[in-house]
């Protein structure tokens, strides 16, 4: 219970280098906070359906090695992953004198992951953090790769920076006290690694799908390795998305469309992803670069995860590009599409005709 | 008057390496945006007492290149270098459809330089931007080296990031529209490079003072220069403020607290600057560090250019420490402050015996 740790992989970026560690039983393990100073400074910050759950587990973790700690609960929400709340971050740890050398840790999903990504990424230029995911859509995504973010009334994750964590901690039991819908979104991204890299992971999954639903622990860690995995060689070739990095946000111009028109937290980010991912499809077929069966497929496999297939019927069609060109991939009033070219593979294609679009999004209403 | 631009210097940090030019009627030369793309998104962020003096004469100039030029102007004052006023910014870029290639242009001082610094570093996780400084002040320190930052009613520059511009542009010939107040806390930064890094130049700026006073341009040309060439050093040698940079800030930890008791804005930084580097230098002879006669020369320094060298009278003594102990420097509580040894050097020194601060402190009063 109380080995040393091996990380399940390393995300190798020179001097903001950082492993990632994936086990069940983590949160019961002190190794976890090894890399924590003597004495040194803590904040937890988590909100309030995690409070509950596990900050006591993480407290008992880092008692060996500091007294130091503090904790903060902000409510569960997409909503809160605003500026105004990472101020009410800033404050709290003015008020408490943490200073350049003391530590956060985000324990929560995305949105806690995020807020305290750019919050530590801001706090007196940047001090160190500790990413622990609850969230399986955080683990496989937003924990991975040092974008921060919070979101403005005017669209989603458009205020933020690029920084690393120090660690990623991940515990695959903390999935058995997750929503099954929140889970599904996940597995919404999970499945968008195998369409954009990898056929060989995309039809494992096909096998393992139920496995996954049903939260077959060895089938949970082999697919969140993989994810990470891939995500990580990604980050590596382009930490600042440049480049090939775009390619992660396959579905996501689409599903950034529905989750601001819907407001963010009514659909998850996994659903509107989803849901994206085929309008995505839709548009690769028009273009000749997917096959009908190869989006049947998709289809089928985001079915089975209990994700939705078709657009919210209150969202009107003439509703989506406004918000679709406010997406950060835009260069130059351009709208830049992430098209899968089958399974396994993807690009980034600008130019696109804009009939295709509103064609491939009608497919899904 | 079209000439090309050679750069005065370049701050040399690899691939954000930029350079800085210094010239008379620099805002009359259409070079100084040849770095600016055709047609890019261009938003000039500057404050509205700078506006009406200098808008046009940049729009002018960066007519060749784009037609994309929009403008916001902020009131005028340090109190809007905050996190509200980044949203403002945000906001507008958002409504206006900025996106990731688009570039700001900070025209002001430096409360536009850090507020427009940070809220390029956060637009889109990092847009680029032009520093075009106003002031003395912001020309010789706070344009130069990446700092950008807001402050939190709670502590000043709590909130930032280390973020470089693309090119810095300083027309001298704007210091005539500077109010004498705030030319004098320039000069007192101009004045703080000499005690810290160069005893040669600190004689210079004796023999100088009056003809820097009289805007002189060879003179001041000469003096921006030297600043910023000593600053580029530091800046060069550690980027991130974890050795050597942190001598820049003599006078700053008693200064911000200055600046914070009495409202920010109340207190020129540069003149609150003035008097934290008079009780740094009495610090620094009851350490051993300092002779009088070099404190007295320093006095007088900051005397001839008209800076104010007491304390304000309607500050009690025990205010100070709970703001220094905000300070940036704070490491694991204890307070650490810049030390000149003599002219010409300075060093950070923790654990400071308290009642030598007290008493350095009072000697100000």
């Amino acid at each position: 219970m109380e080995k040393l740790l091996d990380p399940a992989l390393t995300v190798k970026l020179g001097d903001r280098s950082y492993p990632i560690y994936i086990e069940q039983g983590l949160f019961a393990n002190k190794h976890i906070f090894d890399s924590i100073k003597s004495n040194q400074k803590v904040m937890i910050i988590t909100n309030t359906t995690i409070e509950p759950l596990y900050l006591e587990s993480i407290k008992t973790c880092l008692k060996d090695k500091t007294n130091n700690i503090q904790s903060l609960a902000i409510p569960d929400g997409e909503q809160f992953k605003s500026l105004e709340t990472s101020n009410t971050i800033f404050t709290s740890l003015l008020e408490q004198n943490f200073s350049r050398d003391s530590i956060l840790i985000a324990l929560g999903g995305g949105v806690i992951g995020d807020l305290v990504g750019f919050a530590a990424a801001c706090y007196q230029r940047g001090i160190d953090f500790i990413q622990i995911p609850t969230t399986l859509l955080s683990q496989v995504d937003s924990s991975v790769g040092g974008k921060t973010a919070v979101n403005h009334p005017l669209g989603k994750n458009m205020i933020g920076a690029f920084y690393q964590p120090q660690s990623v901690i991940i515990d695959i039991n903390c999935l058995s006290t997750l929503p099954a819908r929140e889970f599904s979104a996940g597995i919404a991204e999970v499945i968008k690694y195998g369409i954009i890299f990898d056929s060989d992971f995309f039809n494992w999954l096909e096998r393992h799908i139920e496995k996954l639903m049903a939260l077959d622990p060895v089938s949970l860690k082999y697919a969140i390795k993989r994810c990470c995995e891939l995500k990580a060689e990604v980050v590596e070739r382009d930490e600042k998305e440049q480049g090939d990095r775009a390619l992660l946000n396959l579905g996501h111009t689409f599903g950034h469309a529905i989750e601001a028109q819907m407001g963010y937290g009514n659909w998850l980010h996994g659903e509107a992803v989803s849901v994206g991912m085929l309008m995505a499809c839709e548009t690769a077929i028009q273009l000749g670069c997917m096959k009908d069966e190869q989006k049947v497929r998709i289809q089928q496999l985001l079915a089975k995860a209990k994700l939705p297939i078709k657009a919210p019927d209150t969202m009107p069609i003439e509703s989506y590009m406004p918000h679709m060109m406010r997406d950060k991939k835009v260069l130059a009033g351009k709208l830049r599409l992430v098209i899968p070219i089958g399974i396994g593979q993807a690009t980034v294609k600008q130019e696109i005709n804009q009939e295709i679009v509103i064609k491939a999004i009608e497919s899904c209403l």
